[in-house]
């Protein structure tokens, strides 16, 4: 598999012949299939594709592909997109003062589980940039109040766009992105410190706790203009007891959202994630 | 472990001695302690205790100890419950028409799992009477209108009297209780079909569903006047994806509720339980 | 998803156009494909495929799929199955003496969560006869020493030849079958009380007490003519502590035995499973 | 729970009194208990108790509560420790290239997770010095041979004595120690990438991808001199599929072991594990 890939993830509404058009396209044009899943939603009436396949020894050049499959895609009122495994997207990581999402997915990058490059840190605190110098990270620190949230978040969409950057991940930024943000940015991953939608809003640990659960969570979403209702990607949970206080709540939450965080993005960047209505379907 | 022991749960304001002066009490009067746990909860200022000793050897007979532990337990402003592990509860199940909850519990009893008799199913619909007969548990059907609730709780209250029941376990009772029940009854466990607080209240397994949750879970909680607000004893969780329809989130729940709803009554029999607030400290 | 259908498991050596091949056969005979998921192993070589159609608006006649199939299959040196969701596969059930999963599957059987027939239970004691008479199923108690194990193996055989039995679920039945008896009837699921390969054999709880470990396993596999070494179709765990005695695994390995086998035996039933050497690939 | 606190850990055999007797020892002296646990082990025969009281107010001068407790102790036949939790343990990690677990203690370790100093690592390799540097930590590179090996952990227990080590966490050293080193230095907490005991010894993970698990853990344990078989401390686990490589079961295996791994060094660094025999008691 150390050949690169190309994927197309697909959804439209469902009818017979769908699962054989999209192979016959792969296998016509002489490529050779090492991932292909499917899911029929049948409430929605929506086919949806993943499909993946060695570039080596495929007939068509990559820059044709997108019209060829376009052709296809068509008449069967396709949603698709086309990504190819040697193409690295670029993250930007936002953060305000804790470092554990951080960190853990800089170490990941550097360990080769994330298929990214992370050129951009961007915080409302300064906190953070120790970390960014010492991976060789560009830093910038944009700090928000009230009267300048529209202000910097022009300064930071002219960031993403001069670092070229293809996703956003919150790795526990504490500001609200606004609709209009959302709009011009729409690929964002958020990971939110408990179960939703259990404790959507402020605060969850400690809420959690006065609820006294037995059970705490994370949950890692793609971010809609509607606070913490995005869809979700991935969710994990451990169990807590009445020995653990608010703080060590707020510590056994740190390993869960590094891990759900982690997960998401990595999903994420293996483009097994295909969203449809707020939903999500991960070809896993 | 066979020989009957009695149990101690004891709450009061933190100070220094308490420990010992439990102990000493059942040392004192040569009873050999086989369970002592003990929890500070730091934000209320409340010492939680539970303290189990064999009866064998003890000195003190069984009808004296309470007025006894009364002397210790003023002057340090307890609230405190004795339980004798060979007096066995008496539990009334509820029920509507699902079955899994109700059968697990009496295959669990009949395994010995739960230290507890079983003389009383109350339902509000007719369908699971077959099950009552087979295990030869009395079985009331009550059925309950906007009209007549008020007095059919007046029966099912004199039945809880005339089977002289300890407990009450709603194992999936499709009926919202009275406060006023909830009042003059008030020992009551439940089953929640969602890791509360998420979906509270009508139809969880179908909100779960929309809102594409990666994760579910089930809640048994004491009952209180606030629905689905009591003190909550067990959760547990289980991972569901895109493939999972609203009917496998009802397959997989039923597993989480039949777990979750006996682990609860399990620990609730052994007096591992202990509300403080809107909390619980299991001993476990 | 009322509607029959019709579900091909096809393995065979990787090459380009399987996926295309076979999602063409279908096509080609006006089938809608509700599920289709494909799995490459490269250290194998193997591509593992199932797919599954609806026959409603399907031009073959059933009697004639196999054989047109068959033509297909060949030049690919495909290992093949093809099953239809309403011919409804006959399970026997072997116990010995505990009967939490024999209830389990029952209970599930009826609650439509396995889509078989249980016509047949097979027990080398006669204690869980009662069940057998509850549930209506024909119960034979065939005692085993070892002067008489192959003549029973025997009759145990005509058995299963006379009910038509399509798959035997050892249900916490503690005999060792023979090596001739596997070959003989290859279709069987055990679940072994243990998370393999740590304590194969017998007292697995016993000796996971004596070792302690901080999580107990149970785990459902073919059976094959080496004991506790078929090929794994399922495993779950669970966590436990100093508190819990031999006694406690016991009890909380009884609820992952019945847990996971369930589980198995619902994925077999539902043509998931694929066995390839010594694994499983389960298309869940 | 700033002020410093006191924990004794107490083995012995049963007997009425043990809890009074310690209790009370702690209450006589003017002592808050803030923490006690006990477990009675009766296939043993053992009480095993630990107990944590605020020294603020406590009538006995440190250096004097050993002595007086071995008075109490030496009746009762006990094997007892006792810590102060403002007296920090010094560890030594040993390394030889993975990082994801050292990089895990030292994150723990700043962000005061673990109550520690960490003033020397030790590796065979010297791939990670560039972390100890970045953390400001010593480092030590001794390579081992079978020839050099005695030599080489002689120059370890001398590096240990000098930088006054209490305990040794090995986070991926992948050297046998031999049993003379672990008689002289035996407070040494090992990750095992396996669930033990499954899969003890080498790889692991590729034993676990050839036997066709669907679940990998990781142990965190005492090391004795029978390799792969000290009291265990901690496990975990994580459902594993046929899409799973071995590379990816390294890659989930590494998110385990620094769980376990630290879940296990805190637990020990809080005095909460007793060992007794080859099990552990875990008052968590």
């Amino acid at each position: 598999m150390i050949t690169p890939t190309a994927t197309l993830l697909v959804s439209c509404p469902d009818r017979p012949g769908l699962v054989a058009k999209i192979a016959n396209f792969i296998y016509a044009n002489g490529g050779n299939i090492i991932h292909a899943d499917q899911h029929t939603d049948f409430t929605t009436g929506l086919f949806l594709n993943r499909i993946e396949w060695q570039l080596e020894g495929f007939n068509l050049p990559r820059e044709v592909i997108s019209t060829a499959f376009a052709a296809i895609a068509k008449p069967i009122e396709a949603n698709w997109q086309l990504h190819f495994s040697d193409s690295i997207p670029r993250i930007a990581i936002w953060v305000t003062k804790q470092n554990h999402c951080l960190l853990d997915l800089l170490w990941r990058q550097k360990a080769q589980e994330l298929p990214a490059q992370i050129p951009l840190i961007i915080s409302n605190h300064p906190n953070l940039k120790y970390i960014a110098e010492q991976f060789d990270i560009d830093f910038h620190h944009i700090p928000i109040t009230k009267e300048t949230k529209s202000e910097q978040e022009a300064k930071q969409l002219e960031l993403l766009k001069q670092y070229q950057i293809d996703l956003v991940v919150l790795a526990k930024y504490m500001q609200i992105l606004s609709a209009d943000f959302v709009t011009k940015f729409p690929n964002i991953i958020n990971i939110h410190h408990s179960f939703l939608p259990a404790f959507a809003g402020a605060n969850p640990y400690q809420r959690a706790y006065e609820r006294g659960v037995k059970v705490i969570g994370a949950t890692a979403h793609y971010v809609t203009k509607d606070l913490d209702e995005g869809p979700i990607i991935e969710q994990e949970v451990t169990h807590v007891s009445h020995r653990d206080t608010v703080g060590d709540l707020i510590r056994k939450g740190k390993d869960l959202e590094r891990l759900v965080l982690s997960r998401a993005v990595r999903l994420h960047l293996q483009n097994r994630v295909l969203v449809y209505g707020n939903r999500t379907v991960v070809f896993s």
